[in-house]
């Protein structure tokens, strides 16, 4: 079995982007593979998220932030700086459709089928054919059309979700992963640096998933027996990588 | 292209039946096709809508009542004898497993499992690894087990779904489709015996689908174009079902 890794966020920023991302993770698996309705739980939980909350100034904050740290690690030249330019570049290519003056996902508003079936789903089994006839004769759209709708949609979140994508491989890629033991499944430790994001790699042959609590400079992990759903006091063996 | 059919419930009742055979249905896609946490919703709005209303009673009576009705049809000897008394042997079938004193699905809230997910899931996006552990390592076990799990769980409403998808088939089959057409898009309808349903055949090609309303012996149909939206004025042949 491959190693699984759960990841908890340290701050708001981080626990954002792993939402968004893992949102578009999912509507890009309902592209991937026909999944019938099921697209529009993420697709209108991206919705409701940016609505709340304009993330493109943080996201842009965070890309100048990033440039700068990898201008000053250039300068140290302990790196590949070819690589670390081309990153540089990336980054900062993202930064004008973050500007455009409307804000990510609006267009979606205006689509009247998009309006209709959000207001309904949200009630208990709410997409019968009688709640939503429209979403009876769209799912009866062959695959291909009903794809090119999805990714029609999903792309109109891109401006956000693509540099999101790339901090949080750098975030993820600031660390690497080193082999620890949890006795009586517990473990904790503390940083000097401000952490953002702890992951935790472990081998699900164990029956054990960890319960991370931390907030910056420490953190505590529980791993818990998938079986009873209680703390395991079996030592565990995992990994782990503390990202700044 | 194949016809589309579309219904409208007229009573509380059908609209229950659909709702949870629409449910149903859903899982069963769940099952059949690995679509990640996706059962989940389905499964979760199921749980509700069984806390909510116990439908058994209901059920029960509407057992009982067709019974009556599917006996007096036999000593009309209008039908098949033979196949009506099978009916109603498959019919009284359903009547014990719903008077267990035990409500549908209870048992799936003393599974830790199935409470944690659920109290998380009414959340907007968060089933995030770092909100969910144990659903990330669910996730990560192999299709087979899984689909045993899922297939567990859609079996707690076994007793309540079975005869739901017996009696829905009853009520489909008690009328037959006759063509019509709805000039300017719209249709209208009468009925001297109170109806329960409301069946609509229509080929997708005329690139509408209907909104129906209506209420025991009276019921309107308009037809929607989907790419504008509103009500066409367009003559839609289609055909109807209107079931007793």
């Amino acid at each position: 079995m491959t190693e699984l890794i759960y990841e908890q966020p340290l701050n708001e920023k981080i626990r954002s982007y792993l939402r968004l991302e893992n949102l578009a993770q999912q509507i890009q698996r309902c592209i991937a593979q026909d999944q019938q309705h099921q697209c529009f739980y993420p697709l209108f939980s991206l919705v409701e998220l940016t609505e709340r909350c304009d993330y493109r100034t943080e996201v842009l904050k965070d890309i100048d932030r990033q440039v700068q740290l990898l201008r000053s690690i250039c300068y140290l030249q302990e790196a590949d700086s070819e690589q670390v330019s081309q990153l540089i570049q990336q980054l900062n290519a993202h930064k004008a459709p973050l500007q455009h003056p409307e804000r990510v996902g609006c267009q979606l508003k205006q689509d009247k089928f998009i309006f209709a079936l959000r207001q309904r789903f949200n009630m208990t089994g709410a997409y019968c054919n009688f709640d939503l006839p429209q979403l009876h004769f769209w799912l009866a759209k062959d695959w291909q059309h009903r794809q090119q709708d999805i990714q029609y949609w999903l792309h109109q979140f891109e401006p956000l979700l693509a540099p999101i994508t790339l901090l949080l491989s750098i975030y993820r890629n600031a660390a690497e992963f080193t082999p620890l033991s949890a006795h009586a499944g517990f473990f904790q430790g503390t940083s000097p640096q401000p952490l953002s994001l702890i992951r935790v790699k472990i081998d699900p042959s164990h029956n054990c998933y960890p319960t991370i609590s931390g907030h910056k400079n420490r953190y505590a992990i529980h791993f818990v027996d998938f079986n009873i759903q209680r703390h395991t006091n079996e030592t565990i063996a995992f990994s782990l990588a503390t990202c700044g």
